[in-house]
């Protein structure tokens, strides 16, 4: 018999490739190895559970253990893969401090990504968290939940009851600090709203949101104030200083007594298990990969959080670790070992967020600096106009930014907010660009217009035809 | 000195091709003839207008006459241009049943279109309207107030005030039919709701908005259901009868007693004073036109809902009246006229509408007999999928029909439907299509996801990946 395809991660791109795998060669032998209790839940709606917009930690699961083993998944969950040898096709795995040996056909690494707290000093006492996978959504639920709660969730059996019991019993905090502005920074300080905790958010550089360039930092910060979120903007945080427990955030502008601390200020590929194969890894720090996902090791794959990417604007590798990149790629190379070779696809860095009622959208790149290093010669527009005719009432200010390159005319980058259906108009941005439009070509688009949804001109042709200006 | 730029029709094209070229040729004459008192007012504000939402008619101008002025163009109002002579570059002028003769440099035909009924038996009963322009909507609010109150916007200068004043005075109808289901049928229909009225919708197919195809149909129909409407499908009125004012719908299955009539089932390009000129007239009765707007005939332009323009999808002349073809295509040949030959745009038939809480759009083709009489090998795909992520508050289903070309797998046309956000979604599937997009191509696309906005598949790409799996 063949040796089955190994996954390693049991989340989003590890069990999409699975699936895939399973439903084309329903013949073929699949294991995925899951170092932790939880499988395929949904990262982007973490924030929501710790805000109490999604009620249960379970609604975040797309899948149970029960229905991954339906799909003929050979699913080993709380099995750490410790090793890979790609001569001998084989991985290394741990499970209760035993090892034992498997042998692979092929292998998919989709290790994912874990969040970066190192950097801030003191980081490691209590009361300090990043928000990444469900056990670390459940303990900062609980600690915002009131102690003599009933501790949310610890009925659904992979939840880490002691640590929610643990943060169940704290009071809950008067005072938060956000260490990043960036989404993680921005949704939370949402989140901890919503519980009626004064926030404080910390952002090194000027502007929140950096990947959706200064004029969507910009309002995002005037909607968060008016929200009632204290925004340090322009201040590095030196130390989170306290006993065992976090007392205090010391920044460059001051020092501010807090209860909590989440820090969001990065993520990092997990590659750690590759180091010492041949399988090489990208400069962006990510498993370099090819269009079909394939590693520089023959049989080796890698998708996800964990994995590089073709950026649909450079044609370069780049590492954007988003949740329909982890899914379309995992999907691909399910489909690609199964004997039938699919393209992942390429990324546009399309990315969406919500700051409480304010959307922003952003796709390719805006940033000059990043446009230049990539040989292209950018320009830049940043409109206003409104998302739905003057007269009809509901509609808001919508900002939009484009950044494209002087010779070629080619949009290279954009970004969209603003209150009213404003993030998901971003696609048509993502469109244009993955099919290598010019910025005149985008200025003639036929766009929707009804009073209710866009002005005659849509805030996107406003800004094609502002930017078209400056190419001529 | 040079002739002037002659344009005929104040509103979107007209104007919008004046302004453009008085901004680039402040030393040129442009003259600007409009029939009647009103200039440059939203035709796709009226049904909201009529509802109330829009409060004042006032609201629905995008100029004055004295903005008009500013801009350096010479608008005469209450003028008709009633004929052309192509070889002597001259029109003729009717003002208070004076004649005069006006020569001309360029020649914009920009005469709009006019509600169609009279295929209606009895159509011109009191109490009978078509809605087109500012004059009939006035007259269909004033009918819907109550006789005790102030006839609206009497105040007005161009307003009809002895109509308003008239239809103001009647009681106000208890029950209204609504004669077709596109567009106008549709957005009325929720504006007599507004005000109380029953309302009837009579459609002669069995689906309310064809052109956005059966799926979208059901789903306005059964929406419109919830929010009190009777609709009357599969179901030709054959007769508007009374004595002076209409009583009665007489249709195929029986008959129905009304207070009012709102005629919606088409409009249809003024072109009447071409006739006996050399301009050649399309096939679809709109004036022919090639890609800068020219007609057939030397220095004769023709633009906005009497004209038509090249499909993006066939490459074919298409007569798809809507405001953003108008303002595009006015501004484009007023750059041309001024010296700096612009194209006007293709058109994707892009085209969205409100029915009460529920959002649709389409674009390109999607009807199958329309897609084999251009030559393709129509196949398509309806699919329902949610709007954001399942666990996320707040989202609908939504609706997502593609048709596609089987042999080269070119996406043709589109319709999305749903009650969150799916209006403006269909940009994405318009930018696609315009930039010919495979299925394949279309399911690969980086489209936005957070949980708040969409799910990780967008309903776009749910499509896509089913369709093209028909398609391999």
């Amino acid at each position: 018999m063949a040796d089955p395809f190994v996954v390693v991660g049991g989340d989003a791109a590890g069990l999409s490739a699975a699936s895939k795998f399973a439903r084309e060669r329903p013949d073929g032998d699949v294991i995925v190895y899951e170092k932790g209790r939880w499988i395929s839940y949904a990262h982007c709606g973490t924030p929501y559970y710790v805000k109490g917009e999604v009620e249960h930690v379970t609604d975040l699961l797309s899948l149970t253990p029960a229905d991954v083993a339906d799909r003929g998944i050979d699913l080993r969950r709380e099995r750490e893969v410790v090793a890979v040898d790609t001569d001998e096709r084989t991985v290394t795995v741990v499970h209760n401090g035993e090892q034992s040996v498997q042998p692979y056909s092929d292998l998919l690494v989709a290790t994912g990504a874990r969040a970066v707290s190192d950097p801030v000093d003191g980081h490691s006492l209590d009361g300090v968290f990043t928000l990444h996978g469900i056990d670390s959504a459940c303990a900062i639920r609980a600690a915002l939940a009131d102690p003599g709660t009933e501790p949310v969730d610890t009925d659904v059996d992979a939840v880490d009851r002691e640590t929610v019991e643990r943060y169940t019993a704290w009071d809950p905090p008067e005072t938060v600090a956000v260490v990043g502005g960036g989404y993680v920074g921005v949704e939370m300080a949402e989140a901890f709203r919503a519980h009626g905790v004064e926030t404080h958010v910390f952002q090194r550089s000027g502007h929140l949101l950096p990947p959706f360039g200064d004029a969507a930092g910009e309002r995002v910060a005037d909607h968060m104030r008016e929200q009632g979120v204290t925004l340090h903007l322009d201040c590095a945080v030196e130390e989170l200083a306290g006993g065992e427990r976090v007392e205090t955030v010391v920044h460059e502008d001051g020092r501010l007594a807090v209860d909590l601390v989440l820090v969001g200020i990065g993520i990092r590929p997990n590659t750690e298990l590759l180091s010492g194969t041949p399988v090489e890894i990208g400069d962006s720090g990510a498993v370099a990969t090819d269009e079909h996902g394939r590693t520089s090791v023959d049989g080796v794959y890698a998708a996800g959080d964990c994995a590089e990417d073709r950026h649909a604007v450079t044609g370069e590798p780049a590492w954007v670790p988003l949740g329909l990149t982890a899914n379309r790629a995992g999907r691909a190379i399910g489909q690609t070992v199964a004997g039938d070779p699919s393209p992942v696809g390429d990324i546009a860095g399309t990315a969406v967020v919500k700051a409480f009622d304010m959307e922003c959208g952003r796709v390719g790149i805006i940033d000059h600096e990043r446009a230049e290093a990539d040989g292209f010669d950018p320009v830049s527009e940043t409109i206003t106009a409104g998302s739905r005719s003057g007269y009809y009432p509901g509609g808001d200010e919508t900002t939009v930014t484009l950044t494209a390159d002087r010779e070629s005319g080619r949009l290279l980058g954009g970004a969209i907010t603003g209150r009213d259906r404003a993030a998901i108009r971003i696609d048509t941005l993502a469109t244009a660009i993955e099919r290598d439009t010019t910025v005149p070509q985008l200025e003639r688009l036929d766009l929707a217009y009804a009073p209710p949804f866009s002005p005659v001109w849509d805030p996107v042709l406003v800004a094609a035809k502002v930017l078209n200006g400056h190419l001529e």
